[in-house]
């Protein structure tokens, strides 16, 4: 079996948990496995570097960045493969040049388009164990680039892909994929399986396991991926498409307080306006999420939307700057607001779980302001106070009861 | 003008260093030069990364050693790059990888072979001043070299060599090539200009100004190197082909303490016992420096020759491990020894200098233990306690007279 593993910067902190990493890699290999490694930064290098750029130049180029956070990886790779080496197994370390992991040219936030096997299958075959710098690539210049943060997820899943590995196995400070955040619910469980659907859903709700690029790429070329804790050995969260017969309604309830809302209110009811105001922002990068048009009366309107509450300074000033194309009476907004929502694939041939996850939540007192829908997913924007107790209810109904 | 420079790692040990770098570099461009700057890992960043490898694998493999230390002038280079960014010049940092520069595949003591200018050109033809990693380069196998310790100096000389440089700036700590060590002889002169002979020979005798490799390379492809201060601007010293219609007599009075003496006394006096013995030192990699044979009598001599003190232990291990083959009756070593020599092209027209310096020894009251000369260099091994009074009589009688 060829397998792909995966450790985060806090796996490989020091010199104890580089060995810890090493140990396991070395068991892995010792069952007669190829393995593959991806590595992120020893700990918080990536940030130490980052404070060091900022100090010398907070209008860094990306391009110069980018050169100068991918040593990190290189560092935790080689430490590592010398580790392997000390407990009596060859191994050797490639950073993205090496491997020839080509990607796009965009520094600081690259994607890759083509990853070469030959020089990792070379290694394998030699025998040795493989570690390979993640979170980097190197475009057509030959210059470094940066996958952004989490990237290593990323560099796992590309290299599972291109080499066809068997698995792919990514460790971090989590055991696996919860139903709920266990701060917030201590009755959450962790989830044997889950779909890339729900995962992806998941993620861009804010439960922090799996990058969400990395389960689009794994979603893309099929690979399979399992969530581990890097410090206990249990079996974690498998991440696959949906094969189960009998699946839960619902697989996890999410929570994401990083949200504010916007209404503008007073809108002249013309075609195009919601046009106009959402491609201003999409001009400046801004995400908008849901979005609510109320029903025109005397010729106006309002509409609601939310943005990430780091994007509600910018999306104001840009509200603010085109206020005479725009013509409302007037803007408001609101950050103390979060979104709640329940996901899962068995929703897609279930209609009741919305009309009862309004219930759930008429019934403890929580007010929603705003609904979204998927097919495997509905979201409820409510305040952000009522967040803990919206989960709960929600989870004990729809896990706890299942 | 295509200007090459090159500031060590104290040179760019910390941020307000490496804009005092970038400073200077601007300084350069803003004359209207093209301006490509070597850099060492920042301060004591190579020796660091070095004790974590030692940590983790005291064996490890040399490969990932230098996977390993390469980062640390990556860094370097990517933060300068960004000073000068921040001072309005733009700039690019490049690895070795992304210059090309092509190295024999000797882990951990590389030589290079070829280096691509292109890149290098291309990105001072539109505009930017080029910072390149020193100490690295790449092999055959795409995989990261380093030249040994000072191999940034090399760097800088072979780039200077490929990209036809019109100078090479090495900025050290010193500000030139002095006539002795300014802390023992207060009198010392810097010198204007040295010769590549002179300068090698001063290298490899102590003057630890500028890596012996890179003199040998700037010889090689006639390379002027200018060695200049860091920290203070003021003229330094030319090191370049001898062209001074009037040389002076002596450049230069060094002394090297890292020197022991071993003498195997009743060798059996018969053919080829010399060759047999300096062959063995040989394969060990055991550098044998002043050999002194005494006349035979009785079928028996002495054979004396002087080793580098760090490389004696090994040196006596050889000897013991091979008695058999020796027959000699007894080996005596002696750590307490020193080297002083005085170093001058213009000795090669001018036979007096040798009875000249004995002479000045005799008066001081130093005596002599062996004697080795060449070309342009007389060399004799006294005590080690006698070594400062040495440097500084022969000093005053060579150039201080002058």
């Amino acid at each position: 079996m060829l397998i792909v593993k995966k450790f985060g910067g806090s796996s490989v902190a020091n010199k104890e948990r580089i060995f810890n990493v090493a140990r396991r890699c070395v068991e892995e290999y010792k069952k007669g496995n190829q393995v593959v490694v991806v590595l992120s930064a020893m700990g918080d290098t990536t940030d130490e570097l980052t404070a060091m750029a900022a100090d010398i130049n907070p209008n860094a180029r990306k391009r110069e960045l980018d050169m100068l956070l991918s040593t990190g990886e290189q560092v935790s790779v080689s430490l590592a493969s010398m580790a392997c080496e000390s407990l009596g197994v060859p191994a050797i370390s490639l950073n993205a040049f090496q491997v020839a992991m080509h990607t796009t040219s965009t520094y600081g936030n690259a994607r890759f388009k083509k990853i070469d096997s030959q020089r990792i299958r070379h290694e394998l075959e030699s025998g040795k164990i493989v570690f390979v710098t993640g979170f980097q690539g190197v475009n057509k210049y030959d210059d470094v680039t940066t996958l952004g943060r989490g990237g290593s997820d990323t560099t796992a899943v590309a290299l599972a892909a291109a080499l066809h590995a068997d698995a792919c196995e990514i460790y971090t400070d989590v055991d696996g994929v919860y139903t709920a955040d266990p701060r917030v619910v201590p009755n959450a469980k962790k989830l044997k399986e889950v779909s890339y659907d729900e995962m992806l859903e998941m993620a861009s709700l804010g439960a922090k396991v799996l990058h969400n690029r990395s389960v689009e790429l794994a979603k893309k070329y099929d690979v399979q991926l399992v969530v581990l804790s890097s410090l206990e050995e249990a079996p974690g969260t498998v991440v696959k498409e949906e094969t189960k017969m009998e699946q839960m309604l619902v697989s996890g309830v999410t929570a994401d307080k990083n949200t504010a809302r916007i209404a503008i209110i007073g809108v002249k009811d013309e075609p195009g306006i919601a046009f106009k105001i959402f491609s201003m922002l999409a001009k400046k990068g801004i995400n908008v999420d849901i979005i609510l048009q109320s029903i025109g009366r005397d010729n106006k309107k309002d509409i609601s939307f939310t943005v990430a509450s780091t994007a509600l300074k910018e999306t104001l000033e840009v509200l603010e700057e085109n206020k005479g194309r725009i013509t409302a009476e007037r803007i408001e907004s609101d950050d103390q607001v979060a979104k709640v929502s329940v996901v899962g694939a068995g929703m897609q041939t279930n209609a009741g779980v919305a009309s009862d996850m309004f219930e759930v939540l008429y019934n403890v007192g929580v007010n929603i302001r705003m609904i979204s829908t998927s097919d495997i997913r509905i979201t409820v924007l409510i305040d952000e106070a009522d967040v803990d107790k919206a989960v709960k209810a929600v989870h004990a109904k729809f896990i706890e009861e299942d």
